[in-house]
């Protein structure tokens, strides 16, 4: 594919951004059995669910721009999953702990999306394509919702994990 | 290295970010080097300064941990520049074109870093691990700033860009 016009730069994202939503809504059930706590599993239940939602919104995007919707491997984000996979294969960690590595890898995979999203949305903008821009960044504001849904989750998770490494040190004096 | 704390877990993603870093200095020229606006090269050139200071923070929070600084290939910070490295490598782009691609890299590495930093001071901050807290505070403060201003310096490109393609497609009519 020729990169060549700020209109290729936005598709060759959409396209990125495409397989990475795909990519995600593979990885997210994993995650949802890992957590142990409640909200967080709720939260990545309804992320899920977002994350369908985003997939359509690109197809439309697409389909404004004449085209059909399609992915290519998305190395970023392949990266970023692996990561999150190895987090979850670890054995030693209490449940607090396993929970705040799984918020942490979640917010690189937001982070993520808000940089790809974010640069779309002002590529779209300044072509003057205002349905793709507004598609784009409904998706946009979502991503935002969640890291910042995940950052107070990770409050809980991250005080419980505090609190348990100074009972431990305690027991060891 | 064993993970099960979640001092462990900020151990985990300074060493991450510590490679990432590196990465970055690494990679930075050569962005300084294609960059056409003279804002944006300046803009790049700062970075680099910043990132060198950033190593330095991470060297420190590690000696208040009693550790010696160290790093490990990070795969997801990888990616991120391989995928900056192939747009780089891209013959047809308009100067314009390729400060938008070059910006749209380098936001990718920007918030890759806002969610590691982002991480990292919760876990400090909740651990009471104040002086690493402050450190790596310091460097998201710098990070959140950086991608404001890539942002900013968007704008231009990209209205650039935009402008280049439609005087061409008025050529074509």
């Amino acid at each position: 594919m020729k990169l060549e016009t700020l209109n290729d730069l936005l598709v060759k994202n959409m396209i990125d951004l495409y397989d990475a939503e795909k990519q995600i809504t593979k990885a997210l059930p994993k995650m949802i059995k890992t957590a142990t706590s409640e909200d967080l599993r709720a939260g990545f239940e309804e992320h899920l669910e977002q994350t369908q939602n985003h997939i359509i919104r690109l197809e439309d995007a697409f389909k404004e721009l004449g085209m059909k919707a399609k992915g290519k491997k998305s190395e970023g984000m392949k990266a970023l999953i692996d990561e999150g996979k190895l987090l979850m294969s670890e054995k030693g960690m209490e449940d607090s702990v396993m929970d705040a590595a799984l918020i942490m890898a979640a917010q690189h995979v937001e982070h993520y999306e808000i940089a790809a999203y974010g640069t779309a949305c002002a590529h779209a903008e300044a072509l003057g394509l205002d349905r793709v821009f507004e598609l784009l960044n409904e998706t946009l504001e979502e991503e935002e919702e969640t890291d910042e849904k995940l950052s107070d989750l990770a409050e809980t998770a991250v005080n419980e994990a505090a609190a348990l490494e100074s009972e431990e040190s305690e027991e060891e004096e």
